[in-house]
């Protein structure tokens, strides 16, 4: 603990004293101290907001392979520079898909009247033959009923998957989690029926004209369709159309490009250790987004929320035992090449990843962290729970944590994703409406609050798994 | 327990030994099934986010005294009928303040040169004189400040009362219950020193062009002036420039004026108890609102919030034991008369209000319950914690419950707020940025599953004090 930190919470218990609060003193511990003080500063003296809203405003999305996306690993890279985190940019191949335009469709009923579709193009997916694509759909929710329809039903046809994430859950990850299959693998399964393009429901719990796009994949020896997402009031619509007897006729046209892939960046920045410099907590999310909207909650909160701590860190005068790290990974969501290339280049150098926490799943209310790894360590962060509570982070369990920081896992590190409040991030993710003006400026902050918290408790009480 | 929601617990018991959940049956209590569907149902099929669109897009604001105010109060009455709740409309009188047009507000620095303010009257005003008001800004931030400057600097001139909610407070009420008292006796006291006016920094946490209207007050004995909210970037902007020396000369007009009061309602309706129909578990929220917006947070969640924990009480087939009434208070905004006239004529008949919830802090995502009153009673509401947290609902403490309610105070009963996250209120509270579109449907009927939860648990084990 540096000198300035520690004046700081002696004046703090002062002030506790001379301000008469009903516990008497010695029942506030220093921790509760340096935890107020840490949720105070990230509401009042946070760059979060600001940096997130640089990103969002001046360069906008960011797919990897864009040109936008390296514009924003040359504004990380200085953010870290000024912030006197001697950043590296880390050199990764990524892949290079463009959407291209335009990008339309419209559906014709049996009665003539054609309606105006609401799509995007999923991530990777081919164009749509010269001159477009006219064919009649067909209406499935999942892979049996489409083994069910048969070659004989599905033959020339585009196939819509129109499985409705489940509105009972109150974590909206765990509906996405369960529907995602269609997005990734539609495709593949449509042409094994001889479909000729597939179309899904957009991935979101809202009813609305914001289709929302997202990676999907091919297999060889499996012809190639194109993909597209609709937005959920489309998808009511056709439905609707089809079970009433109509038939849906689908006039689509896309111009996707799979490009050579191309050089681009992890970024990397770091606070040095004072007991353990050789030990790293690791801090990060994904640099990349999508094309669409401005990538605001995925993951431009969850990047700039891991730079701010470090900047709360270094505000509040705290030197840590543990190297703090920051990473700004790239490409997570069409690749994985920046997690992969990290991975891979921390174990060629034998470096220690203590812990490791992300953040990307929004930038909204915290709620808490998942857990996941040495058993130790994942116990003693549930342990934490009666400290932070109070500040709304209450979620303190056992769970999944973060793609980028998966692959770091050993038997004795403890991985780590932040919870944020589910509600609405379904509601952004992967649309045109991901924008920043969508972020709450006190619940981004929060967030950055509720990670500098937990790494103060880490590094402070040491993270020795045995 | 009817025969219905018993048959339906037992399914779901065996539902979840076919599921093979982790969890031995025998861990899995009945209340805890009862709970999951609670959560469920508030999930998929409640009519909350309709019915509030529906008041909010087809009759709109509603304050006290207006047409549309009793739109609303017939709009209700016919939910309720609607539902079989046997609804009264209980007759109250109520002011009757009009805005009135147009309402301005330009400012001239030294340099000559104008800006246009973001203005509204506050509440309950007087007009600016015949033909406007022109006159120098003094800005204070306080009561203090206002007493120093003394009438030599305050005579003749238009007070502008600029203390910004402290954004350090983790709880954004704690910060509105600290500067509302400008907004509230600001014009009083600036009439002491010879003002001729009061401007109020918008009560907001947020910069940002929407000014946050509200209630204030004049003394007998001391000369009425008009007073106004201006948006949070028009306060920054004045007290910049009057900071750096510039003169601020306002231009002025509004043309508030209050007529003779009206008679209006409160509206009431209610699921008689098996057990104890005379005891009375009442939920309930205001349904007027400010004149500006739709009052979509403030509070046409709340009162829809209440009337969809009968209707999924209802739908559960769930046969209270106590009486569960809901009552939707007319004029809390500027006179609490609904709230004072229940009050009175429950104590004029002797009904037994055992438990009173109150939902008036926005349609966000649940947080908790605050709970005052009978100590058996709040601390019966607090041992709910390990049941209801697993659905977010984890600040179960002792705390302030709400205006409308506050009268039905006794020495046995118990008096509950709900409390959603607070981050997001004071963007919308009071100004026109508070409209259906604002309100996150999820986030909506979580409330509706929070407030059922707790009316379960309290209906089934009781409400006895002692």
């Amino acid at each position: 603990m540096s000198k300035h930190f520690l004046a700081f919470l002696l004046f703090s218990l002062i002030s506790f004293s001379f301000q008469g609060q009903e516990l008497p003193i010695s029942s506030v511990s220093e921790d509760e101290v340096a935890l107020d003080e840490i949720f105070k500063k990230c509401l009042s003296s946070s760059s979060v907001y600001p940096w997130l809203g640089e990103m969002c405003l001046e360069i906008g999305p960011r797919l990897s392979g864009s040109p936008q996306a390296e514009q924003a690993v040359d504004y990380s890279y200085d953010l870290m520079k000024n912030l006197g985190l001697n950043p590296e940019k880390q050199p990764v191949m990524v892949p290079h898909w463009v959407r291209g335009e335009p990008e339309k469709a419209e559906v014709t009923f049996t009665d003539g009247k054609t309606h105006q579709l609401h799509i995007l193009s999923l991530g990777g997916s081919i164009s749509t033959p010269e001159g477009g694509l006219t064919a009649d759909i067909v209406e499935v929710n999942d892979w049996d009923e489409l083994e069910q329809l048969g070659e004989k039903e599905v033959k020339g046809k585009v196939v819509f998957f129109n499985e409705a994430m489940n509105a009972e859950n109150l974590y909206t990850f765990h509906s996405y989690g369960h529907c995602v299959k269609h997005r990734w693998g539609g495709a593949v399964e449509a042409s094994k029926y001889g479909a000729v393009g597939a179309i899904v429901r957009s991935l979101s719990l809202r009813l609305d004209t914001f289709p929302h796009t997202g990676s999907m994949t091919y297999e060889n020896a499996i012809d190639t369709l194109p993909a597209a997402a609709i937005s959920t009031m489309d998808a009511e619509l056709i439905s609707e159309k089809l079970s009433a007897g109509e038939s849906a006729k689908i006039t689509w046209s896309q111009h996707c490009k799979t490009f050579d892939e191309v050089l681009s960046h992890n970024v990397i920045g770091e606070i040095k250790g004072k007991t353990h410099p050789e030990k790293i907590i690791l801090l990060g999310g994904h640099l990349d987004s999508w094309d669409v909207g401005h990538g605001a909650h995925d993951d431009g909160a969850g990047v700039m929320q891991s730079l701010a701590v470090l900047e709360l860190l270094q505000e509040l005068n705290y030197e840590p035992n543990y190297t703090i790290r920051v990473v700004f990974f790239m490409n997570e969501e069409n690749g994985l090449r920046g997690a992969t290339e990290y991975a891979r280049l921390a174990e060629q150098e034998g470096l220690e990843h203590v812990a490791c926490i992300e953040s990307d799943r929004g930038g909204f209310t915290p709620r808490g962290f998942y857990a996941e790894g040495n058993p130790t360590l994942v116990q003693r962060i549930i342990d934490l729970k009666p400290l932070l509570e109070k500040y709304g982070v209450h979620q303190l369990q056992e769970g999944g944590s973060g793609a980028d920081i998966k692959l770091l896992q050993t038997d004795e590190n403890v991985l780590i994703g932040f919870v944020p409040d589910s509600q609405r991030y379904f509601d952004h993710h992967h649309s045109a409406n991901d924008t920043f003006d969508q972020v709450n400026k006190r619940e981004l902050e929060l967030g950055v609050g509720s990670i500098t918290a937990l790494v103060y408790m880490l590094d402070k009480y040491g993270l020795e798994s045995k």
